[in-house]
């Protein structure tokens, strides 16, 4: 790519800034994130940006109130030094979750966070697979959504017989994203349907689908603390299932979720690279599909005005 | 309620603004809605509302385009003869169906809408059981979200025997909410599984979850044309169901709608006034419950500073 | 013209569109509008856009409310689509009769759509001939505003004799516009003035200037449902005038318009084609212009950075 | 009224703040304006202002940009000392002038005007006969427009025998005024068509409509140097008038214009306050009406919450 | 005060928030915050605000990141919640320190942090001693800028004898500060002038004014690590004074700050409680001025529309 | 440079925008600039500019408030003939003054003028030596900020000998200045430390620092009328001072500044030519050095997105 384009990370995820970059045969900008003693933030853009086209990779990750003021503070930076357009590039943006207002009095802060952004001076966002794609519509700046479902999904045709596979989600409201992962395997689906039985307790939830004598993939936008996951398993298991998979986006494995999946009964589990693992936490059952391939042609695609839309078909 | 409290309403449901202001002991203000001859839209409020607390009813009902053109110039006009604070009352957002991007260079207008009342001066909205819990985040203004959903219920739960009853969602879209109507009950439920067979044709559904002699409650936030309603109800008595109803909070009734329901295989048909029925299009199956005293007290404790999360409690 | 400009059209004046298309010898630029069972209107850019120039051309005709949403959300999805610019080209703006405040509690509809339009995303505006030359600074955005008065009074100049002729203001507002299509002609000129003789009663106008045994042109920005116009006929026939001809830029031609004019007394007619005129409704006297070639001029020197300014002088 | 209504002025007319304020029984509050050596204007306000409604009265006459800036800084500094509501009342806002493009590459700086007062924290504008109607429809806050027009013309019609007055307006763009007043006063009207023989030249204009033997006002919304108005006298000398009167809102009286009036044949010249005239530029012939209760009505009115649209009933 | 006054607290310094409220004789309200497994932060108002007139106290302490995202997550939900008027109460504001652009391309954060709480619904201000006068400038919102020096020097006024006491700022850029306090006391004022001796290195700074033989107090805005201080205290010593006290508003005391104060050769440290200081950081020398007695009448005023300014006479 | 830079200016300083046009080996394009007579200026734009990149040169100097009108009106000319980027060059910015609330219910006007300016539509700023740093972050839009230090600095280093000179700053606040110049002479500095004695009498102020027997240059941002400039000089030749030189960016030189200056004890006086001085207005002891180049290669780098930071290394 030429000199035009510059592409910058913060400290959630250089890896998969680096993956891009050289599937774009180019150099990372450089760009310092240090803190003052009084814990302030400081962000030096270290390349001449003038009148350049900028992409600044971060993943909302742990910490992510920290990740997400680094992205802000370079974004405000990248600006002033007079960057001609900025996109944020969001592998992760955890705060999708927060959609919206199932309780009183809270923030639908997936919406307030895109505002920040923009306040910061974000021209554009590239990202990949919301939690829910609704969000999509929090941001006014042009987004651009990508979908790591049919990578997820193609490794699983390839390695798995898929005659007797189910596809699962592991509640009502990501029966969705769970109808699209199976109609992308031509597999059927189930969800499992969980009820409040109080106001602190949601009692075991049950099947909802035909899952008996059959292997299933649990297919989720996340892995986090994997609690969901394995709960999910034991339903699965004591419905009648014989071999549980995984599938996910984003591997936020926080807390004890390594140590959860690794000793489960879970066959395999995919994920991708959106969110970065390091090495000491990466486990046999564990498979890690790279989307820096899919990032890197819809940045080169972004760059030349070239439709973006056409990436999915 | 005293003087500084005004309710006007556009041309798309004046029958639910009055019953609101039944409720409210108040009357309605006049507002003059009339076209020029160049098909421009002319609107004058025709009561003083400086410093007052105004609420605006409309549904965005057919003809969409022209209601929300006189929701827009109103508030406009409102705004400009200084009315303190304009809330719009939404009961049916009819573009939070076009809430995500799911086909390339696509508006999701529920989103500009949604900016377009804050262009125009909305101070805050008023709304009810909108297609997505997220949309709710589409607004930059405080939103008052109302449902219901408990209403319907209450409905089913006074006068039908729920022992061997299944809620129904009509695509894996749907099943969040067809969970919450079945939480509410405590009846399980199930979904319909669409798939595409190519790109212009989607095949007939089947069911995920157990029906089989059972009575289902097909649950949906809208009824347009019925032509969804309808083929959900042939899938569910191929799959053995052996009595279907219906319940929806927006009975949008276009086309062929009332004809199709009048003349199928559906027991009942339970729906609200957020969108207006006209006497002869009601037919002896269909329920009308009226969602006025729900926006009424919602108004009243708006207008008075009372907490609004309260009346779901 | 180069790749980077597209041309795209909504429902109000395709005709136009391909003139205009045809005069930069290019092809218009597909775009889908349809209705979804609930009368929500849906948009699809059907060509790549990213970092595009792009028009869009759209009358504010009958039906208005929808020819307005159809370009709102056009914007919209442009905008999101990441078109570089996005020109809004309103050969007809309705809206801007609704210029000022003559009544009370009503809103300056010209100023609120301004705002909309900005709002959905329109860089700029390229219009024609606006009711009046203040509408212009309605738009925050910068704004060419075309006329063809010199293309009616290049009309009139070419087949009629002048040396008798004068020409005539509906009503005291717009004397302006007479005064400088006068001038234009070299012509004098006269306005009726009309009394308000109550409240719901304005009385027949006289006749201000000298007009016996004249021969007279009405011109006026529009010719909506031609009552003004006739009963200006009238008026002059009563004050002597031999004969009388109308020139008019938008051809709005509402309800009774074409019949009446059709069977009046009035000699020639003559618009533009700024509104889409059916061929059913064309008739012997009427005289119809073509602006294609001057907005394509505008358009290609926007495109291409050259002085519009220039295209007047 | 109570202690929460403030009233300032800045330097342009505080005999007409002074006159509002006796109208409404109350004391103006006190401002410091200043210069700094090096030119910068300096604003104090001297009065708590937390929380109360405030009203800023400043005409932009000479030196405008003065005056102007006077202004933003004080509403800016109104802002920041936490002022519930501030109200810019702007009884002669001279940039209403430049309303239109009527030039290539100028600013319509009526428009601007608008945008900085916005900008500096006015929440809303009460003003007077603006050049043009249109130009309220640059504000996006309210503003409530008030005109004089009645007051001068009630002065006419007590002192002077209306059965042989016609009015005229200066040119085409004032027609709509005249008319207005003659409407008012039941009298004809007639205009001046002015034609332009060069670029650099206006050439005297002529009358349109019926003057000779006649006595006339001249009835414009502003006068200046007075130019115009005396070359009108002329061509209405010419045409047969027997005796010439002039009315105007804004007496702004620059350069020549005192001298050219004194020494004028005209009759009576009937302006109002909005512009302060110094008492040595008081002549016989000028007759200078108090506008002072009607904005002090209109800033109870808008204090209050009444409507202030009843005021021109 | 009454109920319609509401204060909340984020997590970094609750202690300041309720002895504000014990001075106002009111209970804080309950706000939950809690982080999801993902690490995204979760606010839920735990009292009805609507139409209420809210402070929210948060001082920008370690962690600053999520403090900071505390705080706008907050007033997102408290705006969302229909509050009146939200005022930030951020007793030190961390990003004060980021008020310049002393490198090229980096962020002026201070600016930057200002946007964020405005986009995040932020109606006003109340802070205290920021590191600069002109930070007050980057809040277009109306701030309250509290100041502790007169606490501070009131307090060295009590308890030193300061006919040898000579006040000193740390660098150039203080010297207004110390300039400012050392006016307070009367006492003469020095500076430590520091000059780069190379890029990485800042040679110990030299004495500017008078000090051999007298007892100094180094007077600061905060004490971060101290390193800068215990410098400042050697270059004192060496230049003769005798006994060296230190005097800041925010004791940030990070690091190795508090081990370094306990065992430095001050005298006296004083400073006030806008960050909390736990009690195991606490030493002998150490004294903590309380600053709620201002914050708490600052609020009141602010709340019942008192001047504020009164208070600093 | 290419046809597609633009550069104009106001009345303030042709001058300077003439030498900066000559260093970049262009013409400078024209503009009109008149008054009408009610005092509303005009200004017209008369080059086309459409997709050009504009820069327009303009210090805030005596008449500060037509100055500025001026800049702004041409701005919105320039923005709505369409520029494709407005830089609004400033290289004197005078309310940079008026940048903190150091009284109660001021303006802080410096702010105040970044916003006006914005809206107007700059979209850059380019500057010189602001009273304060921090001022760069009143604006939103990206600001380059110039400095004359070493341009005045390296004339003192050549033609005077160093060895016994002192910087000095004539009060606490301009320690940070004085500080930078002397750090880059390689000379030490001292300060004059100013007290109130009453509201409203300043004392004489006394030097912190050692000055006796050593040669001085009090060094400033601007020179206004002389006053604080020649009270130093006393305060200095009190202090034991043999000679005194005076250095600063901005000459306003307004009132009696250039006869006191002329009249003084002053050896050199060395400016620069950000505010222009007449011809008349030269006195011998007053050297002028020209930004000029500094502002044409800060242009020519904006222009072709080089950095400017590397200006100053």
């Amino acid at each position: 790519m030429n000199d035009d384009l510059k592409i910058f990370c913060g400290n959630s995820n250089p890896a998969l800034a680096d993956a891009i970059c050289e599937h774009l045969d180019m150099e990372r900008s450089p760009m310092e994130i240090s803190r003052f003693s009084n814990d302030n933030l400081f962000v030096q853009i270290q390349d001449n940006v003038r009148e350049r086209d900028v992409f600044l990779v971060q993943s909302f990750t742990h910490p992510v109130s920290d990740h997400l003021m680094e992205m802000m503070i370079a974004i405000d930076a990248l600006r002033s030094a007079s960057a001609r357009r900025i996109t944020a590039v969001i592998p992760y943006y955890s705060y999708a979750r927060s959609d919206k207002k199932d309780a009183p009095r809270i923030s639908i802060t997936g919406r307030l966070i895109a505002d920040l952004l923009q306040t910061a001076g974000a021209d554009r966002v590239l990202t990949m697979d919301l939690h829910a794609d609704q969000v999509h519509g929090f941001f006014k700046v042009p987004v651009d959504h990508l979908t790591a479902i049919p990578t997820i999904a193609s490794h699983f045709q390839k390695y798995y017989d898929l005659s007797k596979m189910v596809a699962v989600a592991t509640d009502a409201g990501g029966a969705k994203r769970a109808g699209r992962f199976s109609e992308r395997l031509n597999i059927p689906m189930a969800i499992i349907d969980k009820r409040r039985v109080s106001d602190t307790e949601v009692k075991q939830g049950h099947v909802v689908g035909d899952v008996a004598n059959k292997e299933a993939i649990i297919f989720e936008d996340e892995i986090s603390t994997g609690g969901t996951l394995l709960s999910t398993v034991d339903t699965l298991v004591a419905a009648g299932v014989s071999k549980v998979h995984a599938g996910a986006v984003h591997p936020v494995f926080c807390g004890p979720a390594v140590e959860r999946l690794k000793n489960s009964a879970l066959g395999s589990v995919v994920v991708t690279n959106t969110v970065d693992i390091p090495d000491n936490k990466m486990f046999p059952s564990l498979t890690r599909l790279s989307v820096a391939p899919l990032f890197a042609e819809a940045i080169r695609r972004i760059h030349t005005g070239e439709s973006v839309g056409a990436l999915f078909r």
